[in-house]
Protein backbone atom coordinates (compact mmCIF):
# COMPACT_ATOMS: atom_id res chain seq x y z
CA UNK A 1 0.00 0.00 0.00
CA UNK A 2 1.64 3.41 -0.66
CA UNK A 3 2.15 5.96 1.43
CA UNK A 4 1.96 9.32 1.44
CA UNK A 5 3.67 12.27 3.45
CA UNK A 6 1.72 15.51 3.94
CA UNK A 7 4.16 17.86 4.69
CA UNK A 8 5.83 21.52 3.72
CA UNK A 9 8.99 21.91 2.47
CA UNK A 10 9.78 24.36 5.48
CA UNK A 11 8.95 22.66 7.93
CA UNK A 12 12.01 20.75 9.79
CA UNK A 13 9.26 18.32 11.29
CA UNK A 14 8.25 16.95 7.81
CA UNK A 15 11.85 16.65 7.24
CA UNK A 16 12.03 14.62 10.41
CA UNK A 17 9.34 12.24 9.10
CA UNK A 18 10.99 12.70 5.27
CA UNK A 19 14.45 11.44 6.60
CA UNK A 20 13.53 8.22 8.47
CA UNK A 21 11.47 6.98 5.08
CA UNK A 22 14.60 7.55 3.13
CA UNK A 23 16.73 5.86 6.06
CA UNK A 24 14.35 2.72 5.02
CA UNK A 25 14.96 3.13 1.17
CA UNK A 26 11.44 4.29 0.66
CA UNK A 27 9.81 6.49 -2.16
CA UNK A 28 7.77 8.91 -0.84
CA UNK A 29 5.33 10.85 -1.92
CA UNK A 30 4.71 14.27 -0.62
CA UNK A 31 1.93 16.33 -1.22
CA UNK A 32 3.01 19.47 0.13
CA UNK A 33 0.98 21.99 2.02
CA UNK A 34 0.89 25.75 1.92
CA UNK A 35 1.27 26.80 5.54
CA UNK A 36 1.22 30.61 4.69
CA UNK A 37 -2.36 29.81 3.59
CA UNK A 38 -2.94 27.80 6.61
CA UNK A 39 -3.82 24.90 4.26
CA UNK A 40 -2.75 22.71 7.32
CA UNK A 41 -6.46 24.29 9.19
CA UNK A 42 -9.17 23.33 6.37
CA UNK A 43 -11.43 21.18 8.11
CA UNK A 44 -9.95 17.91 5.07
CA UNK A 45 -6.67 18.25 6.32
CA UNK A 46 -7.92 18.38 10.19
CA UNK A 47 -9.60 15.23 9.55
CA UNK A 48 -5.84 13.72 9.27
CA UNK A 49 -4.74 15.70 11.99
CA UNK A 50 -6.59 17.45 14.75
CA UNK A 51 -3.44 19.83 15.93
CA UNK A 52 -3.29 21.13 12.30
CA UNK A 53 0.37 20.23 11.98
CA UNK A 54 2.59 18.98 9.44
CA UNK A 55 3.41 15.84 8.94
CA UNK A 56 0.75 13.17 8.60
CA UNK A 57 1.43 10.15 6.98
CA UNK A 58 -1.46 8.20 5.37
CA UNK A 59 -0.90 3.98 4.69
CA UNK A 60 -4.49 3.13 2.83
CA UNK A 61 -7.05 4.00 5.98
CA UNK A 62 -3.92 4.05 8.03
CA UNK A 63 -3.49 7.80 9.51
CA UNK A 64 -0.39 8.84 11.37
CA UNK A 65 1.29 12.23 12.72
CA UNK A 66 3.90 13.60 15.06
CA UNK A 67 7.04 13.16 13.22
CA UNK A 68 8.66 11.22 15.33
CA UNK A 69 5.84 8.50 15.76
CA UNK A 70 5.69 8.49 11.74
CA UNK A 71 9.56 7.61 12.14
CA UNK A 72 9.29 4.82 14.82
CA UNK A 73 6.47 3.36 12.66
CA UNK A 74 8.15 3.02 9.76
CA UNK A 75 11.47 1.88 11.14
CA UNK A 76 9.03 -0.84 12.94
CA UNK A 77 7.53 -2.11 10.05
CA UNK A 78 10.31 -2.06 7.67
CA UNK A 79 12.72 -3.16 10.12
CA UNK A 80 13.74 -5.56 7.17
CA UNK A 81 14.51 -3.06 4.92
CA UNK A 82 18.45 -1.79 5.51
CA UNK A 83 20.19 -1.83 8.78
CA UNK A 84 17.70 -1.28 12.21
CA UNK A 85 16.84 2.22 13.15
CA UNK A 86 15.80 1.57 16.38
CA UNK A 87 17.21 -1.87 19.10
CA UNK A 88 15.25 -5.02 19.49
CA UNK A 89 12.63 -4.16 22.02
CA UNK A 90 13.35 -8.26 23.47
CA UNK A 91 16.75 -6.26 24.58
CA UNK A 92 14.98 -4.39 27.91
CA UNK A 93 18.70 -2.53 27.92
CA UNK A 94 19.20 -1.46 24.65
CA UNK A 95 15.61 -0.14 24.39
CA UNK A 96 15.90 1.61 27.31
CA UNK A 97 18.87 3.44 26.90
CA UNK A 98 17.35 3.79 22.79
CA UNK A 99 14.42 5.53 25.12
CA UNK A 100 16.50 7.25 27.58
CA UNK A 101 18.31 9.13 24.31
CA UNK A 102 14.71 9.86 22.75
CA UNK A 103 13.59 11.97 25.77
CA UNK A 104 16.88 13.55 26.40
CA UNK A 105 15.95 15.06 22.57
CA UNK A 106 12.79 16.52 23.17
CA UNK A 107 12.97 17.45 26.93
CA UNK A 108 16.66 18.50 26.90
CA UNK A 109 17.38 19.95 23.36
CA UNK A 110 13.97 19.88 21.05
CA UNK A 111 12.09 22.61 24.22
CA UNK A 112 14.23 25.15 24.21
CA UNK A 113 15.75 24.81 20.06
CA UNK A 114 12.56 24.72 18.67
CA UNK A 115 11.39 28.26 19.99
CA UNK A 116 14.95 29.37 19.66
CA UNK A 117 14.98 28.63 15.87
CA UNK A 118 11.45 29.81 15.56
CA UNK A 119 11.83 33.55 17.03
CA UNK A 120 15.29 33.72 15.02
CA UNK A 121 13.07 32.93 11.49
CA UNK A 122 10.39 34.83 12.35
CA UNK A 123 12.60 37.61 12.88
CA UNK A 124 14.00 37.56 9.84
CA UNK A 125 10.96 37.37 7.61
CA UNK A 126 10.33 40.57 9.22
CA UNK A 127 13.30 42.34 8.79
CA UNK A 128 14.15 42.71 12.66
CA UNK A 129 16.21 41.38 15.44
CA UNK A 130 14.92 39.00 18.15
CA UNK A 131 15.46 40.65 21.51
CA UNK A 132 18.37 39.35 23.29
CA UNK A 133 16.21 38.70 26.22
CA UNK A 134 14.50 36.73 24.51
CA UNK A 135 16.97 34.41 23.57
CA UNK A 136 19.62 34.30 25.98
CA UNK A 137 17.48 31.86 28.75
CA UNK A 138 17.07 29.42 25.80
CA UNK A 139 20.89 29.98 25.25
CA UNK A 140 22.02 29.25 28.08
CA UNK A 141 20.39 26.46 28.64
CA UNK A 142 20.99 24.88 25.25
CA UNK A 143 24.85 25.30 26.38
CA UNK A 144 24.69 23.21 29.57
CA UNK A 145 22.56 20.76 28.15
CA UNK A 146 24.34 20.37 24.56
CA UNK A 147 27.89 20.43 26.59
CA UNK A 148 26.62 16.98 28.47
CA UNK A 149 25.68 15.48 25.20
CA UNK A 150 29.08 16.15 23.76
CA UNK A 151 30.40 14.37 26.86
CA UNK A 152 27.98 11.45 26.22
CA UNK A 153 29.60 11.34 22.32
CA UNK A 154 32.90 11.48 23.99
CA UNK A 155 31.86 7.62 25.21
CA UNK A 156 29.45 6.55 22.35
CA UNK A 157 29.39 6.98 18.54
CA UNK A 158 25.39 8.43 18.23
CA UNK A 159 23.11 9.51 20.19
CA UNK A 160 21.36 6.26 21.75
CA UNK A 161 24.88 4.32 21.67
CA UNK A 162 27.01 2.69 19.61
CA UNK A 163 25.20 2.68 15.84
CA UNK A 164 23.05 5.10 14.37
CA UNK A 165 19.44 5.02 15.53
CA UNK A 166 16.17 6.77 14.52
CA UNK A 167 17.09 8.88 17.55
CA UNK A 168 20.44 10.82 16.12
CA UNK A 169 17.52 11.11 13.24
CA UNK A 170 15.29 13.11 15.67
CA UNK A 171 17.84 15.37 16.78
CA UNK A 172 19.08 16.42 13.15
CA UNK A 173 16.56 18.57 11.58
CA UNK A 174 16.29 21.31 14.10
CA UNK A 175 20.44 20.70 14.85
CA UNK A 176 20.63 21.70 10.95
CA UNK A 177 18.19 24.59 11.65
CA UNK A 178 20.29 26.00 14.29
CA UNK A 179 23.37 26.34 12.06
CA UNK A 180 21.23 28.04 9.51
CA UNK A 181 19.93 30.51 11.76
CA UNK A 182 23.73 31.48 13.20
CA UNK A 183 24.51 28.99 15.78
CA UNK A 184 27.07 27.26 14.08
CA UNK A 185 29.26 27.50 17.25
CA UNK A 186 26.57 25.74 19.83
CA UNK A 187 27.70 22.16 17.20
CA UNK A 188 31.13 23.31 15.40
CA UNK A 189 32.74 24.11 18.72
CA UNK A 190 32.07 21.13 20.68
CA UNK A 191 34.18 18.39 19.37
CA UNK A 192 32.59 15.42 20.00
CA UNK A 193 28.69 16.56 18.69
CA UNK A 194 30.87 18.54 15.72
CA UNK A 195 32.48 14.57 14.97
CA UNK A 196 28.73 13.45 15.16
CA UNK A 197 27.64 16.07 13.14
CA UNK A 198 30.08 15.89 10.29
CA UNK A 199 29.17 11.82 10.17
CA UNK A 200 25.72 11.55 10.22
CA UNK A 201 25.18 14.92 7.98
CA UNK A 202 26.89 12.41 5.14
CA UNK A 203 24.65 10.13 5.15
CA UNK A 204 22.64 9.60 1.51
CA UNK A 205 19.23 9.31 2.72
CA UNK A 206 20.01 12.72 5.12
CA UNK A 207 20.96 14.83 2.27
CA UNK A 208 18.56 13.57 -0.06
CA UNK A 209 15.91 14.68 2.63
CA UNK A 210 16.77 18.17 3.64
CA UNK A 211 17.34 18.89 -0.38
CA UNK A 212 14.11 20.76 -0.65
CA UNK A 213 14.46 22.67 2.92
CA UNK A 214 17.87 23.81 2.47
CA UNK A 215 16.72 25.68 -1.80
CA UNK A 216 14.13 27.01 0.35
CA UNK A 217 16.39 28.41 2.82
CA UNK A 218 19.53 29.15 0.78
CA UNK A 219 19.03 32.91 1.17
CA UNK A 220 20.14 32.63 5.12
CA UNK B 1 18.17 -7.60 41.42
CA UNK B 2 16.64 -5.15 43.59
CA UNK B 3 15.19 -1.77 41.74
CA UNK B 4 16.20 1.87 43.31
CA UNK B 5 14.59 4.44 42.30
CA UNK B 6 16.33 7.95 43.16
CA UNK B 7 13.66 11.05 43.17
CA UNK B 8 12.18 13.46 45.29
CA UNK B 9 8.53 13.82 46.98
CA UNK B 10 8.19 17.20 45.08
CA UNK B 11 8.82 16.06 41.82
CA UNK B 12 5.90 15.31 39.11
CA UNK B 13 8.72 13.09 37.34
CA UNK B 14 9.51 11.26 40.21
CA UNK B 15 5.89 10.84 40.66
CA UNK B 16 5.89 9.30 36.63
CA UNK B 17 8.29 6.92 37.48
CA UNK B 18 7.31 5.94 40.57
CA UNK B 19 3.41 5.13 39.21
CA UNK B 20 4.59 3.01 36.34
CA UNK B 21 6.91 0.68 39.11
CA UNK B 22 3.52 0.64 41.17
CA UNK B 23 1.20 -0.53 38.51
CA UNK B 24 3.32 -3.16 37.68
CA UNK B 25 2.86 -4.10 41.27
CA UNK B 26 6.65 -3.32 42.11
CA UNK B 27 8.14 -2.71 44.88
CA UNK B 28 9.62 0.77 45.01
CA UNK B 29 12.90 1.44 47.15
CA UNK B 30 12.92 5.27 47.09
CA UNK B 31 16.05 6.79 47.65
CA UNK B 32 14.58 10.81 48.37
CA UNK B 33 17.07 13.71 47.47
CA UNK B 34 16.96 17.29 48.75
CA UNK B 35 16.65 19.30 45.71
CA UNK B 36 16.80 22.45 47.74
CA UNK B 37 20.26 21.58 48.74
CA UNK B 38 21.25 20.37 45.30
CA UNK B 39 22.12 17.26 46.33
CA UNK B 40 21.28 16.27 42.43
CA UNK B 41 24.17 18.27 41.37
CA UNK B 42 26.71 16.23 43.73
CA UNK B 43 29.50 14.46 41.52
CA UNK B 44 28.15 11.11 42.94
CA UNK B 45 24.92 11.80 41.37
CA UNK B 46 26.21 13.40 38.13
CA UNK B 47 27.56 10.25 37.39
CA UNK B 48 24.14 8.60 37.44
CA UNK B 49 22.59 11.13 35.89
CA UNK B 50 24.59 13.80 33.87
CA UNK B 51 21.31 16.84 33.43
CA UNK B 52 21.33 16.14 37.67
CA UNK B 53 17.63 15.93 37.54
CA UNK B 54 15.40 13.01 39.49
CA UNK B 55 14.27 10.23 38.82
CA UNK B 56 16.98 7.94 37.89
CA UNK B 57 16.39 4.30 38.21
CA UNK B 58 19.20 1.25 38.95
CA UNK B 59 19.39 -1.87 39.31
CA UNK B 60 22.26 -3.38 40.03
CA UNK B 61 25.06 -1.61 37.86
CA UNK B 62 22.10 -0.72 35.25
CA UNK B 63 21.19 3.01 35.31
CA UNK B 64 18.39 4.67 33.41
CA UNK B 65 16.81 8.36 33.45
CA UNK B 66 14.15 10.54 32.29
CA UNK B 67 10.98 9.29 34.00
CA UNK B 68 9.11 8.43 30.60
CA UNK B 69 12.27 6.08 29.37
CA UNK B 70 12.07 4.36 33.01
CA UNK B 71 8.44 3.73 32.98
CA UNK B 72 8.56 1.76 29.59
CA UNK B 73 11.28 -0.07 30.43
CA UNK B 74 9.53 -1.44 33.75
CA UNK B 75 6.54 -1.70 31.17
CA UNK B 76 8.46 -3.63 28.97
CA UNK B 77 10.51 -6.06 31.05
CA UNK B 78 7.71 -6.85 33.43
CA UNK B 79 5.13 -7.35 30.74
CA UNK B 80 4.29 -10.17 32.39
CA UNK B 81 3.07 -8.45 35.86
CA UNK B 82 -0.45 -7.39 35.46
CA UNK B 83 -1.96 -6.08 32.44
CA UNK B 84 0.11 -4.65 29.63
CA UNK B 85 0.79 -0.88 29.71
CA UNK B 86 2.10 -0.79 26.29
CA UNK B 87 1.23 -2.07 22.93
CA UNK B 88 2.44 -5.49 21.30
CA UNK B 89 5.35 -4.10 18.91
CA UNK B 90 4.84 -6.90 16.76
CA UNK B 91 1.24 -4.75 15.71
CA UNK B 92 2.96 -1.97 14.09
CA UNK B 93 -0.51 -0.31 14.17
CA UNK B 94 -1.13 -0.19 17.54
CA UNK B 95 2.47 0.34 18.53
CA UNK B 96 2.37 3.72 16.32
CA UNK B 97 -1.12 5.28 17.90
CA UNK B 98 1.22 4.41 21.11
CA UNK B 99 3.72 6.52 19.79
CA UNK B 100 1.58 9.08 18.44
CA UNK B 101 -0.02 9.59 21.54
CA UNK B 102 3.08 9.77 23.44
CA UNK B 103 4.49 12.21 20.67
CA UNK B 104 1.80 14.36 21.82
CA UNK B 105 1.76 14.45 25.44
CA UNK B 106 5.45 15.67 25.00
CA UNK B 107 5.02 18.09 22.32
CA UNK B 108 1.35 19.84 22.72
CA UNK B 109 0.78 19.50 26.62
CA UNK B 110 3.98 18.75 28.94
CA UNK B 111 6.13 21.46 26.77
CA UNK B 112 3.07 23.81 27.96
CA UNK B 113 2.48 22.93 31.01
CA UNK B 114 5.45 22.28 32.91
CA UNK B 115 6.28 25.99 32.74
CA UNK B 116 3.12 26.74 33.97
CA UNK B 117 2.93 24.78 36.73
CA UNK B 118 6.83 25.84 37.62
CA UNK B 119 5.97 29.50 37.41
CA UNK B 120 2.99 29.20 39.77
CA UNK B 121 5.03 26.93 42.48
CA UNK B 122 8.04 29.37 42.02
CA UNK B 123 5.61 32.50 42.74
CA UNK B 124 3.44 31.29 45.21
CA UNK B 125 6.65 30.32 47.50
CA UNK B 126 7.99 33.75 47.41
CA UNK B 127 4.02 34.88 47.97
CA UNK B 128 3.86 36.58 44.63
CA UNK B 129 1.40 36.63 42.06
CA UNK B 130 2.89 34.98 38.10
CA UNK B 131 2.26 38.22 35.63
CA UNK B 132 -0.54 37.51 33.63
CA UNK B 133 1.49 38.06 30.19
CA UNK B 134 3.84 35.38 31.29
CA UNK B 135 0.88 32.79 31.59
CA UNK B 136 -1.39 33.73 29.15
CA UNK B 137 0.15 32.22 25.90
CA UNK B 138 0.77 28.99 27.92
CA UNK B 139 -2.59 28.86 28.47
CA UNK B 140 -4.13 30.14 25.10
CA UNK B 141 -2.25 26.85 23.78
CA UNK B 142 -3.06 24.27 26.32
CA UNK B 143 -7.24 25.51 25.98
CA UNK B 144 -6.74 24.66 22.12
CA UNK B 145 -4.46 21.61 22.52
CA UNK B 146 -6.88 20.45 25.65
CA UNK B 147 -10.11 20.80 23.46
CA UNK B 148 -8.55 18.48 20.80
CA UNK B 149 -7.39 16.20 23.27
CA UNK B 150 -10.80 16.26 24.72
CA UNK B 151 -12.62 15.43 21.51
CA UNK B 152 -9.74 12.24 21.01
CA UNK B 153 -11.29 11.00 24.18
CA UNK B 154 -15.02 11.30 23.03
CA UNK B 155 -13.86 8.50 20.20
CA UNK B 156 -11.54 6.15 23.17
CA UNK B 157 -11.51 5.94 26.76
CA UNK B 158 -8.21 6.15 26.95
CA UNK B 159 -5.22 8.60 25.42
CA UNK B 160 -3.28 5.68 23.30
CA UNK B 161 -6.48 3.99 22.74
CA UNK B 162 -8.93 1.52 24.07
CA UNK B 163 -7.23 0.27 27.18
CA UNK B 164 -5.18 2.09 29.99
CA UNK B 165 -1.88 2.99 29.25
CA UNK B 166 1.46 4.50 30.13
CA UNK B 167 0.53 7.76 27.99
CA UNK B 168 -2.53 7.95 30.25
CA UNK B 169 0.34 7.96 33.16
CA UNK B 170 2.34 10.17 31.23
CA UNK B 171 -0.42 12.77 31.38
CA UNK B 172 -1.05 12.54 34.81
CA UNK B 173 1.40 14.05 37.10
CA UNK B 174 1.39 17.02 35.40
CA UNK B 175 -2.33 17.33 35.23
CA UNK B 176 -2.52 16.81 38.91
CA UNK B 177 -0.19 19.98 39.74
CA UNK B 178 -2.16 22.02 37.39
CA UNK B 179 -4.96 20.92 39.83
CA UNK B 180 -3.43 21.92 42.58
CA UNK B 181 -2.37 25.32 41.12
CA UNK B 182 -5.68 26.21 40.85
CA UNK B 183 -6.34 25.52 36.89
CA UNK B 184 -8.89 22.65 37.83
CA UNK B 185 -11.02 24.90 34.86
CA UNK B 186 -8.72 22.95 32.43
CA UNK B 187 -9.24 19.79 33.00
CA UNK B 188 -12.85 19.48 34.87
CA UNK B 189 -14.30 21.59 32.18
CA UNK B 190 -14.20 19.76 29.80
CA UNK B 191 -16.63 16.53 29.56
CA UNK B 192 -14.53 13.94 28.31
CA UNK B 193 -11.16 15.15 29.87
CA UNK B 194 -13.08 15.37 32.98
CA UNK B 195 -14.27 11.89 32.83
CA UNK B 196 -10.90 10.26 31.64
CA UNK B 197 -9.24 12.13 35.13
CA UNK B 198 -12.26 10.58 37.24
CA UNK B 199 -11.39 7.42 35.84
CA UNK B 200 -7.41 7.03 36.18
CA UNK B 201 -7.11 8.99 39.17
CA UNK B 202 -9.39 6.29 40.86
CA UNK B 203 -6.46 3.44 40.52
CA UNK B 204 -4.80 2.22 43.56
CA UNK B 205 -1.15 2.60 41.69
CA UNK B 206 -1.94 6.01 41.10
CA UNK B 207 -3.42 6.89 44.61
CA UNK B 208 -0.71 5.30 46.39
CA UNK B 209 1.96 7.19 44.03
CA UNK B 210 0.44 10.38 44.48
CA UNK B 211 0.68 10.28 48.48
CA UNK B 212 3.77 11.69 49.29
CA UNK B 213 3.72 14.48 46.68
CA UNK B 214 -0.29 15.21 48.14
CA UNK B 215 1.21 15.54 51.74
CA UNK B 216 3.74 18.36 50.74
CA UNK B 217 1.50 20.15 48.53
CA UNK B 218 -1.74 19.78 51.30
CA UNK B 219 -1.12 23.81 51.52
CA UNK B 220 -1.93 24.45 48.06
Amino acid sequence: MSIKLYGAVSSWNTLRARHALLEKGMTVEEISLNLSAQEQKRPDYLALNPFGKVPVLTEGDFTLFESRAIARYVAWKYSSLGKPLIPDVENSRSIALFEEAASIELTQFDHFAQPLVLKEIIARFQGKVVPEDEILPLLQTLNVNLDIIDRILSKQSFMAGRQYSLVDGFYMPLLHMLLKVGYQGLILERKHLKHWWETVSERPAWKEAVQPLNNLYDTF
